[in-house]
This record gives C-alpha cells, sequence and structure tokens, in this order.
C-alpha cells in the first residue's frame, strides 16, 4: 500500500473530524428532541409536540449527509486501523441516532394523542424512566465525544437500571386499567412511550459498545461485563506500554 | 491508486461474495426464527417458544462475525463503486436481520407468558399481521438474493398494507380489554408480539432501501415513492445503455 503524503493525510484528519463533529451535532439534536417530547407531554404543549414531529426530518437529512461523507472517506481516503474503526463506528453510530429521532418523534405523536383525550398527561412511572433514559443518552453522547471507554462501560452498566424501572413502570400503569377500563386508550398510548424511552436505551448502549469497539479494538456486542471489563483492561493497558516506550 | 491485478481482484470478488452468502444465511435463520415464533403462540408450544429464544444467539454470533469481515474487506481490499456500495450495505443490513432475530425473540418470549397464562393463544389480528410481515421480509431476502431493485420497490410499497394491518389489529385488540378489563395482561402481551411484528416489517422495509442503494447507487431512504421509482427508472436506462454500447 503507498505511504500517504502528510498533506493527504491532514487532509484525511480533518474531513474524518468534521463527520465526527456532524455526527456529535446529530446526537445532541436527537437527544434535544427526546427532551422536547417529553416536555409536550408533561406540560400538554401540542404546539411543542407538532414542533417534535416535524423536527425528526433534519435528522434523517443529517443521517444521509453523514453517510454520503463516510461514503467518500472510503472512497477516497481508505482509511486503516483505528480511523476506520471509527468511520465504521460513525456508520453504525447514525442508525441508532436517526432511530432515537424517530422514537422521540413517536413520543411526540403518543403525546398529541393523550393531550386531545385525557386530563393527566403523564404519569410519575413515566417521568422517571424517561429521566434516566435522558441521562444515559447524554452520558453516551459524552463519551462518543470524548472517546471515554471507562465512561462508555458506566453507559452499559445503567442499561440495567433503565430496565429495571421499565419493568415497573408498565406494572404500575396495568393497575390503572384493571381499576378503570376506561383508561385502557391512554394507557396503551403511554405505554408506547415508555417502550420508546426503553428503545432509546437500547441505541444509547449500542452507542456505548461502538465508543468501546472505536477506542479497544474489540467488537463487545452481546458480550458480558467482564469480557467488556477486560477488554478495557487491555486497551488502558497497552497504551500505557506504548507511553511509556516513547513510542507516541 | 493503484490498480489491482486479476489475482488480488478474484480474491476481493470471492470474499465478497462469501459475505454475501454468509448475510444472506443469516438473513434466512432470522427469517425462521420469526415463523418459529409465531408457530409457538399459535400451537400454545412452549418448547418451540424457547428454543426460538436460544437460537437468537446464533444469528448476533453472524453478525458479529459479518462484521468482522467487512473491517478485512475494508481494510485490504479498499473496493469502490458498486463493491464500496455493497460492503456498506452489507454492514448496515446485518444490523436490521439482527434486529429482527431480537423481535423473534420477543415474540416469543410473550408466547410463553401468554401460553402459560391464557386459553386462547393467538388472535387472527395477530395472525393476519404476522403473515404480510412475513411475507414482506421473505421478498426483501429474495431480492436482496437477486439485487433486483424492483422487486425490493414492491417491498417498500406493501409496508403500507402493514401498517394498515396493524393500526386495524391494534383497535380490536383494545375492544377486547374494553368488553372484559381482565384481559388487560394478555393482550398487552399481544400487543408487543404486533409490535415487534411491525418492527421486522420496518427492517424489511430498511433492507429493500439498501437493495436499490446497491443497484441504483442512490440512497432513498426518508423519500416519496416517486423519488425512488425515478432513482429505479435511471439506473435501468444507464444499464440499457451501457449494454447498447457493448461497454459490458
Amino acid at each position: 500500500m503507498p505511504q500517504s503524503s502528510p498533506h493527504i493525510s491532514r487532509r484525511f484528519d480533518q474531513e474524518l473530524t468534521e463527520v465526527t463533529k456532524l455526527f456529535l451535532t446529530m446526537g445532541q439534536s436527537a437527544s434535544d428532541l427526546v427532551t422536547y417530547a417529553m416536555r409536550s407531554l408533561i406540560e400538554g404543549d401540542l404546539t411543542l409536540a407538532e414542533q417534535v414531529v416535524m423536527e425528526d426530518d433534519a435528522i434523517n437529512q443529517l443521517e444521509m449527509l453523514i453517510d454520503e461523507r463516510i461514503l467518500l472517506l472510503l472512497a477516497k481516503r481508505q482509511p486503516a486501523a483505528r480511523d476506520l474503526r471509527l468511520v465504521v463506528a460513525l456508520s453504525k453510530g447514525v442508525v441508532d441516532v436517526e432511530r432515537i429521532g424517530d422514537e422521540a418523534a413517536k413520543i411526540a405523536q403518543m403525546a398529541q394523542q393523550i393531550i386531545t383525550t385525557a386530563h393527566t398527561y403523564c404519569h410519575q412511572e413515566v417521568w422517571q424512566l424517561s429521566n434516566q433514559v435522558r441521562l444515559m443518552l447524554n452520558s453516551a453522547l459524552i463519551a462518543f465525544e470524548t472517546q471515554d471507554a471507562k465512561a462508555a462501560f458506566a453507559v452499559l452498566q445503567s442499561a440495567q437500571d433503565v430496565d429495571f424501572e421499565y419493568q415497573s413502570a408498565t406494572r404500575a400503569l396495568m393497575t390503572y386499567v384493571m381499576a378503570d377500563a376506561r383508561t385502557i386508550s391512554q394507557v396503551i398510548h403511554l405505554m408506547w412511550i415508555l417502550r420508546a424511552l426503553e428503545r432509546i436505551g437500547d441505541h444509547a448502549r449500542n452507542l456505548a459498545e461502538l465508543i468501546i469497539y472505536i477506542s479497544c479494538g474489540t467488537d463487545v456486542r452481546h458480550s458480558d461485563f467482564s469480557v467488556v471489563q477486560s477488554a478495557i483492561n487491555k486497551s488502558l493497558l497497552d497504551g500505557q506500554k506504548v507511553q511509556e516506550n516513547g513510542a507516541i
């Protein structure tokens, strides 16, 4: 393989940084949409809910733009090693972020249904789950920006709390229907919101796995926490050795 | 860029064909899991449901293997043009197929809950939606194998029928709860199954979009049908011109 000139290499770095920035902007937009969707539900704000549904399209457009840039990077620059992992991870990650936008739009659509038919818009259980999921998503995005594998691992671990909260919220909502069958329609809408929030948590977990893949070079999907921990430890140790040998 | 030797090029073709075959095998396995999951529900077969949950892991492992092969292809062979689009599409597509396996496992888990608590396992509405979704998924997989953009477009169009069937099934299930609130637990499980089926339809649609992307070079996500139709027509016309000029 021919060695790249410093000029070409600099341009590659610049383009990769730009795509990564676009990805993080897209991630922040999706995260904001989730916040707005939940706010529209809690405050019974129909206009805000409509805005969320409309703004999801901007995220879709960003996904297509980033994928186009990634294809160009792969075709022209032929990245290798860590750079290649980053490019592949960005290509996978945009799908997750796009879906987060979709789920936010779904929450806003459910909010519209609930606001126009019910007096109580949101229940404590939904709110609690939403806080946990939004925290998880924000932590994943920060870990992506700083490429912090340890922080990404913490995101993976927090997925268990989200699962627990989701189960408990589902049970709580079902008791409302048992007490009064007429609440079924509203409860079903709230259950879809719970499910959307759970999915957002899943996507945040996927992002965290990608961060570990980029940083440590290990695909930790479908792996136990002990495997993830070992991969991170090994990577940190390797990094330390490189530093000690002055090979940076 | 240096020209590849015929030897290297042949090896690349071989490796790409192998990865594509692995992908199609994975797709067929996921499709089978959906069929088995639905059969376990309809026949009240707890053992089959357990098998589906366990076998989902084989699909997860295939995903990781395919992604590893894709990374090697990108690193060593530096594909271009249509080959690069195929590689990127395979990298995106495995995520969809893996999620189809996940949804099948979820259906099987819901089936386990329903079988152990209810007498009627499955309702007509759920069965109808499942048939439509399985048809859509199989058509998408065949279109991927034959790289048939027209057939992929037909898959996109059939997504509307699935949406209609999903809405109608959801409404039908809600009337059961209105009539007898004690059915809430079973109905919620059936609703999760409906939602899982709808998601499988979404993933089949994503696969169809990838086929059009590979064949025609146009990213048709988030596009109107008229745009998709134009992209396919243009691509067919270009192919015809190349043939007429004997440039193959």
